[in-house]
């Protein structure tokens, strides 16, 4: 590492919190993104196969939407409008609903809350409770929603939850789809355990979840099993919020995660891939009956990132005003699980995990899967892990990588991948 | 309004939640921002008091920062880093440390949280109870911190409160300085309860505070009342944070509202004005023996906005890096206190305050106040309220505004006062 | 009804709470109570299936325990001692451990806590959370542990839980044994949630539990899933509290219901029987690590009733001292056994529920089920139901009723059963 | 000691909880109870100042009640009951509505929840929050109203707060009357929290206090301050709950504490004193329009404990049926005032505390209080300290004690006070 670049590191040693985490275990020192690479400050390039854990489904600095912002800003574009009006938010929420909520048949209204989503998440949980009077909200085990007080309720995740140092109120943990293994029907067991006059679960305000599960493993929800959800959701009187953070956006292949499943959620929520570009922004989808918040009664300073709302209109136009684009994505769902099927045949007991363009591999171990994922970092690759233990090796790649990019990277993960098993192997074998 | 103007507004009726708030008394579809001045679509212009809340203390598209970003981005410069080391993250850190925490003594690590207030102030209290082992913490009467539901238990007002539709958890109302009239110590009422084996007040995790109370009524802080505050949170082991995000970045004239306070706060949370130019950003400040946060044990997608650092870096750079910023501004809080004394010989019993470039008038009532504002924005000025009942007049121009435009502002100002009051009198003579 | 009677009753419902309840299905006015019997101010007399629920295991004025409590008030015995030492509560305890601890190998310490069983439960559940510093407890389906804040939180039944109008913290629902049929074990389903680091079950610092859930329907759990759970708590740090407040005392014929279960619980709760003569008094047990309560740190006024420890020592030694009583006791739940299923057979779908001396029959309605024990309370025999839609027609005699006394009240169960059916069958056939 | 009292000690300390506390400064074995003595097993006797912490407001074994209970139980009167009508049950509500109710011109019900003023404290919050819909309730610096979970978040001490080891919901604190010293008026200070919309206190469901605070130190409540709150509850929409279980049933010199201070609380909760005898038995008395629970929404077993009713109605006949028992306690609340003041002019800066029959002296420190009451204890006298530091020495004989018994025992107190003051002043002399 030459000098310069360790002083430069030695600034976030001796400044930025203890609570950096990526940079840990990638400590390049990143200066660009073009499409799906990243590229350090000495010009190496990495291919990016975690894109910003889905908020880079169109890969780094698109050109057209680069195009727009800069002619946004250098034409002297408001830059932070409050919740003003302005022809930039009007021509986002114009293009989303033409392209979007009206071709779906979604009478959803949209509400810009603060840029992140478990803000959204946060707006989410309120509305549920105000509409409903009821406070207990049903999340499922292995769900991650954020860790703001509200949303880190519904988190599963022990580790973040403990971050609270006290307690969390309002959720009900029920299992997930699949969660104690084929033959049981969870979704059957909530709807027991609702209706059992002494089940001892209040009566819901809301059922969130996620279609996948993209924190806590690629954990991929039946149509089924998510329609049995949205039924027992509207027999107990409570809204159905489906939190399409990671897996909305084209993620699973559509543009929303539930689109095939046979359900319209009452509140969607949404951030990470929404801007297009990377930028903060978050938005949640309620159903109009259920808007019932009075005028900035959840507000927020940045509600509605301007920037982002001339991004987020590009991403709209290029890549969901036709189907093109979905039909892209049909074929390369197709590749990534070719290439990962190839993984997991490496590793004894591994499986495929997860839908769409959000798949991964569960190698048994999160050792193993980190080790996998460090040794990609050194050959060009980024890529992480996923799951209760991290043991799902995931693969996150913009949704807009070529083919040829896609193949690439998986040669850097099947060698990275066999690299460390004959590494293990050998020390085994000592 | 021209007719395409009316079906553009028809889409925020449309599909924007009612949740939306500023662009029902002002709306006009906002286009352009240039410094101290808004832009609508038809190129009518309005003075900005009101500079996003405080958001916009640089004015908007500041020339330097519009142009640093627009090379990073045609760059292709990252835009989303997650929480990876960036040179763009490195230069904006030692520009901080260099300009901001050094001169000031100050030892703390910079946290990037995601980019809301709230989500500064979520993470700042759970920091507070993770280092403490306690979760009940100090916050005021009129304070406001947030609508997320760790951050919404802090926050004073009823309305926000009432969004949460479920009991929030974790707080210990006491009444701010000066709540209970100009006799009374509420510092030591404060001790007192805290003293008391029966006091019934648990012990605090933290007393979180905002040493001018920007939402709340431009209540200020006496700085023997926030020593008091800080020798208490010191002697029951307490943190101390001071909830810096709309009175810190320059409002109160210096870069931190308690600069001259004699104060060290354990953590300080900060947002709006931080990116220097609007944009979504936030992050606290905290000393480094609680810096206690495990990798990633509060987290977020949007750690961290590059966009953001690049402006925030040139704003630090341009307006901090010598003292001749902070002289301006105590030029400005003169004028801006000698103009606002015009007003309140206007309003029988009104009142001056706030305390630097946040200050205000309060006219005795939340009707006459927005009135006031409203008049003022028919005449080309965006002014907005404050208070429990709105009833101050609250001035939050852009600190760069040139004092011919803050004149012209005022008069403004002072004209819709005028005709209010007179149209009032009128009314009152029939 | 003679005229003072009406009178009288009149000032039950002009003075008494709307919260009464056994009364408006037996609307007598009883006055006097003799073993098995209850007796009206008429002189009718009716056989006692129910006994206090639970609270009259020897039935009503045994004449050993009124002798031994006539002759304490006569002689001036004191009253009220509140923790004070007397020779009263020294005696009490000296039978408790030569007649229950001892020969058990127990070395539990006895608390008094206020007299009622869920007083005992609330200090039951705040040693565990001293203990632990966790606050999660792990609580049942169909559980009744009290309707005070602290254990109405562990108890299911939604009905006494809405009377909280407030949401109820600390406690983790999951399904008991046998709660979603007999392929599945929940107890496997609890370690899998606790175990998973994304379970989003928080660290338990208890689980509680009733061996037999006897207001939840006379579920009884069994010695293998008990076990189970108590080496869940082990695994997890966790103290196993068994709440013994209606199935201890005999009912399950032995002293404590776990007694054969192979497992040593960290806290038994006791109420109800524990005086033997139906006094209010309440203890819970508690191993000697665990007994971590300062002096007073949970106190009441009422802790330890002198004249319960009157009675309580007599039943102790008069009961409990040999075995004669249990092996009465389990011929009697054989007699149970058998008249219950002359009952069963009755109705079609109807299943034996519960164990020892707390048997009843699932009549798989409560509609039925009431009627049922409506026409036995006309024919002279008060019995009750069960369960979380009242569908349990359940036998709490006491455990002193001798079998001819059995019989009868069995054949008016049985006569009112057939009257029932006849009746609805009639109607049907209309 | 002789040898078997040591044994039987020792079963205390080898079976009884570590939360046993009287006995600790107390350690004599105490047998037998007569009017205003206790009587030890060896037949020493000692002046009760204590009265079972105000549970024995008619001294030990009141001769008449005695009879009545000897008589009920020798003739199987009822002894449990659970909540059906019984003659005994009724003879005691109609003797409470002719002799307390009526003439107090209240329209009360009479609520009898489980045996423990906790219970009734409980059921209090309960029915205020299901009739208001709100869940916060206010309570007082240096309140006590029991420990388990829903009534420890109203109780302010710390101590006993701690033991729940975990967040007590749902009580706002507050300054009792007095608390800031004289010129500050408490009352005026909550409401104007109440009303201002931003101070950050949610609207209450009840306002709960006790008009003397017997645990909390014997502050005692103004009339006026009373009436301010009762206005402000009922302004605010909340019910006026009054703590009377240590103040009530004469306590004050009234049966009911707040008789002359011309309010009407919505519900009084009463315990101690209640039965007359000792015995645990607590109620609730509220107005019609807030008798809101349904048919055994809090239950419990021992609610209406039968030998109380019996011995609380001889009480009532006894003592309230005229007004020569109240003549009788104005004389003696006079003597207890003139013999304290002897105590207070012993001790530098000592003050007077309390009011009617529930008098002390604050000596300033809790050690002082408590030397004092250990010298009076080896000197035939049981007498406590109360307050937040245990600094009051505080006297609670039964109302009944003849004035010769009362001399008696404050010579012992004021011979102990000059012994421990002396002993003092020599070692510091030293």
């Amino acid at each position: 590492m030459p000098k310069d670049m360790t002083e430069t590191a030695d600034i976030f040693t001796r400044r930025e919190s203890a609570a950096r985490s990526y940079c840990r275990g990638m400590p390049a020192m990143f200066a660009k993104g073009r499409g799906s690479e990243l590229i350090d400050a000495d010009g190496k390039a990495w291919i990016d196969f975690l894109a910003g854990c889905s908020s880079l489904n169109y890969g780094h600095n698109d050109p057209d939407m680069k195009a727009a912002l800069v002619e946004h800003i250098t034409g002297d574009g408001i830059a932070h409008g409050l919740d003003l009006h302005t022809s930039t938010k009007a021509a986002f929420i114009e293009a989303f609903e033409r392209h979007i909520l009206a071709p779906r048949d979604m009478d959803h209204r949209i509400m810009f809350t603060g840029p992140t989503g478990a803000n959204a998440v946060e707006a989410a949980m309120k509305i549920a409770r105000k509409v409903t009077g009821h406070s207990n909200i049903i999340a499922f085990t292995n769900g991650f929603h954020g860790v703001t007080m509200g949303a880190l309720a519904a988190t599963g995740n022990g580790y973040h939850r403990g971050g609270a140092a006290m307690d969390l109120a309002g959720v009900t943990r029920m299992p997930f789809d699949g969660y104690f293994g084929e033959g049981v029907d969870t979704a059957a067991q909530l709807e027991q355990m609702l209706s059992d006059a002494s089940g001892g679960v209040d009566a819901p305000a809301a059922i969130i979840l996620e279609t996948v599960q993209g924190e806590g493993g690629l954990n991929a929800a039946s149509p089924e099993w998510v329609r049995h959800i949205a039924a027992i959701a509207r027999k107990h009187g409570a809204l159905l919020i489906i939190d399409d953070i990671q897996a909305g956006c084209g993620r699973t292949g559509t543009f929303f995660s539930f689109e095939e499943m046979g359900v319209t959620p009452d509140i969607v929520t949404m951030a990470k891939s929404l801007s297009g570009f990377g930028l903060p922004f978050a938005a949640l989808l309620v159903r109009p009956e259920h808007d019932v918040f009075g005028p900035a009664e959840h507000n927020g300073t940045f509600r509605g990132n301007t920037h982002a709302f001339v991004t987020a209109r590009v991403a709209i136009e290029k890549f969901w005003a036709d189907e093109a684009f979905e039909q892209e994505l049909a074929e390369k769902q197709r590749l990534i699980l070719d290439r990962l099927a190839e993984l997991a045949v490496l590793v004894p007991g591994a499986t495929l995990k997860g839908r769409g363009l959000m798949q991964g591999v569960d190698v048994g171990s999160g050792e193993l899967a980190s080790a996998i994922c460090a040794r990609a970092y050194e050959l060009g690759l980024v890529i992480e892990t996923s799951g209760n233990e991290d043991q799902v090796v995931k693969v996150l790649a913009p949704l807009t990588t070529p083919v040829e990019t896609f193949n690439e990277g998986f040669d850097i993960l099947l060698t990275a991948a066999r690299g460390v098993l004959d590494s293990a192997a050998k020390i085994a074998a000592e």
